[in-house]
């Protein structure tokens, strides 16, 4: 440890005790993670590490695919796993004040203890923090219907590179007093202030819910299909979730963990879900327009839920990504394409990958929007090249105009793949906020843009 | 005209020619207005602004009721009226490409025409221009359902004040590539750059309208019925507005404009609708939750509209906020409180009023998103005094700890008011990116924040 490291560390340890610290070597993450209990202490952490040019990492729930946790140099780690208070729920407003790290799952239950609804969903729920989930923008299986975390957070409080403490929490739906610093935080990985409280906007609980896995015979239907239920269930639906056969088929492999509720062997399966307020009315009207779909060509064929369990049965055939990594190495990526041109992304997706010998090509996403995540990798760890992977993967993305993260962030992993969406108009400007808010690059240096770039622009 | 103005003219004529400079005498707005036709155009402009420090406007429809587009000293007005096309309806992606100088009823046709949804609407629907709502973030009659314009701009192109032009036209829902820039020239009102061509969402056309006037005898059961009706119609309620009986009585008095749909005297009418998709079952829906509701005591009276014309006649109540004019003189304030403190807030509003015989005191609002409308004044003119109705709503507001502006923006008319509802360290922070963004205030100066502020901050 360097001279002034530890002197920095000297002066945390006072201030937040023995139980404040925590030392564990890690090879990717921070080796001494602080662990303040206020937002008063994270603010007097940021003014010691302010002046002496010490760098942190802020760490959530470190479920994160974008390495935006991982450390780059010496930075400390700053976890506020101590701070993860459920504040209030504002029954009056419908809002939930939640401390940054609380786990999403305990602020879901939270909300449902008072018939509420914190409309963000993801596979981490069990250990992502809000903190987190705010800080990445993170998207999950409700997009279509409720939107990014951005659409559902109504106040913010930051603290700032030198400790300046940005109290933004607003519970008003309209409210255009001057710019709105908080989207300026939200999704910006850390990398310009600490998120410390969050206010979120909560919708009524929904007293009803339809599932359905639906198989439809070409992409064309898939996307008239999407059209179709979103027009017929105004506003319900909350999941149009797209497997191709190789997902599907795997998953539902003989020997495997799930049994297959319908046949393998189609070209693109659609879990489809709403979720709405009069259950009888509901199941009634889901299964008439799914009929009417079926009537029309879209879907070649259909299996409905009766109950929970058949309903979880279903997402978790969607959700056990797990079980490809029995196949082999593979890079999981997150990216966008506009719909018109997602056809003819996968195509060339498939074609070049059989090309290159990637013999793992799996493809599900997020189809309303925009988001596929696809599976690429090698079945003979040998011959996998994660660099040639990602090369041709990203080649493909940037060809189709689309987006290299969809809803993970960029963090580390996608820092040097983010020209290919971005100009460098856009680029520099966002480098002008970082210089602006952290001159010193202390607030999780190198995610994102490097301290070279950032020096250069 | 100064001789440095008259240079700049003389250049600007040059690149616009005759067609592209309107001169108007005019005592709020510029005299010289400048109509570029293309973004590259606009891009030369603020090159040759920006040189020669050269101040501008952005004007759009003129409807803002925050003199943002109103001159403030020398500056040169910039209209993009004939920025005015709608690029592309695209139906693959359910999105709209349009210039920033299209007005918005025009785009709400255009998506009309492909059975799609441009869910912003607002009064001024008829002059107000896309990059003007954009610009102030605009609200309007359906924000409970589809939110505040920034929830529906998925892409911006906006040129800086050096004239670089940032083209952010993005198309897909999800997008986490790097700090999500458009979220901070949306609702800037024009003081960080020009804004000139924008991507929105489109929704499906909805295939119902369900429209109601209620009756309600006492706030508790107003904020019961926003609850109830939203809980159990599935998101599909797209308005909730109240009407208190000042604004009721008013516009629905003998020899009036409008005929009442319920007898005078209750303590708050509420307009409420939802759009759905399915014209049978939602009106039975719509009808027996409204019914449940007066069976629960939430609702005294209602009438339901049978027809096109009903809806319109109800919605031209709500609308008609020039017939107050004939009352006498008074300020029309918008403003935000949370709806647990929204009692308290218009009990001292009237109290107040009342003692500081403020006698036209009409109060009505969207209040599922925390918006309130508030017209405040003298029925005898010589008794009005303008600054005294500001600083009594206003520090109402503040010590209500609401915002002093809810969907009309700051311009001018709210500039003073900003520090109620904002911390010096949230103005600091904004006064920071206008810095970075326009060191020169050539763009919109002094609207928001004085000159002579950000020189100072």
């Amino acid at each position: 440890m360097s001279e002034s490291k530890s002197a920095v560390l000297e002066q945390l340890r006072e201030l937040l005790g023995d139980s404040g610290v925590r030392e564990t070597p890690d090879d990717f993450l921070p080796d001494i993670i602080l662990k303040p209990s206020s937002t008063e202490e994270v603010s007097e952490i940021l003014k010691i590490c302010s002046a002496a040019g010490q760098a942190i990492v802020p760490i959530g729930g470190k479920s994160g695919l974008a390495s935006g946790h991982h450390q780059t140099d010496s930075e400390l780690g700053l976890s506020l796993e101590r701070m993860n208070a459920i504040e209030e729920i504002d029954t009056a407003n419908r809002t939930m004040t939640v401390q940054a790290g609380c786990i999403l799952q305990l602020a879901h239950e939270a909300a449902e203890e008072h018939d509420l609804l914190l409309p963000l969903d993801l596979g981490a729920r069990g250990s992502a923090t809000v903190g987190g989930n705010v800080a990445t923008n993170a998207g999950g299986n409700m997009v279509i219907r409720y939107g990014m975390v951005r659409d559902m957070v109504l106040g913010l409080e930051v603290v700032l590179a030198d400790g300046t403490v940005v109290s933004s929490m607003n519970k008003m739906l309209k409210n255009n007093t001057g710019y709105d610093l908080k989207q300026w935080f939200i999704g910006a990985e850390g990398t310009l202030g600490i998120i410390t409280r969050v206010v979120f906007r909560l919708r009524p609980q929904p007293r009803s819910q339809n599932t359905a896995l639906l198989a439809v015979d070409d992409f064309a239907s898939v996307r008239r299909l999407l059209h179709w239920l979103d027009g017929h269930t105004a506003g319900t639906l909350s999941a149009f979730e797209v497997m191709w056969p190789e997902f599907y088929d795997h998953i539902t492999r003989e020997g495997g963990n799930h049994t297959p509720p319908l046949p393998r062997g189609s070209a693109h399966y659609v879990l489809v879900e709403t979720l709405g307020s009069n259950p009888a009315a509901d199941a009634d009207s889901f299964e008439n327009v799914l009929a009417e779909a079926m009537e029309q060509g879209m879907v070649s064929d259909a299996v409905l839920t009766r109950s929970q369990s058949e309903r979880n049965a279903l997402w978790e055939i969607r959700d056990d990504v797990l079980d490809f990594f029995v196949l082999g190495p593979f890079i999981p990526f997150d990216i966008s394409v506009t719909v018109d041109r997602m056809e003819g992304f996968i195509g060339d997706i498939r074609r070049g990958a059989e090309a290159a010998n990637f013999d793992i090509c799996v493809i599900f996403g997020h189809l309303g929007d925009c988001n596929l995540h696809v599976l690429l990798g090698n079945r003979d760890a040998a011959s996998f090249d994660p660099e040639a992977v990602e090369a041709f993967l990203y080649d493909t993305v940037e060809r189709y105009q689309g987006s290299v993260s969809a809803e993970h962030g960029v963090g580390l992993a996608k820092r040097a793949q983010l020209p290919r969406s971005r100009s460098p108009e856009e680029l520099r400007l966002m480098m002008g906020l970082k210089k602006m808010l952290d001159p010193d690059n202390i607030l999780n240096p190198n995610k994102i843009f490097t301290v070279d770039q950032i020096a250069a622009s």
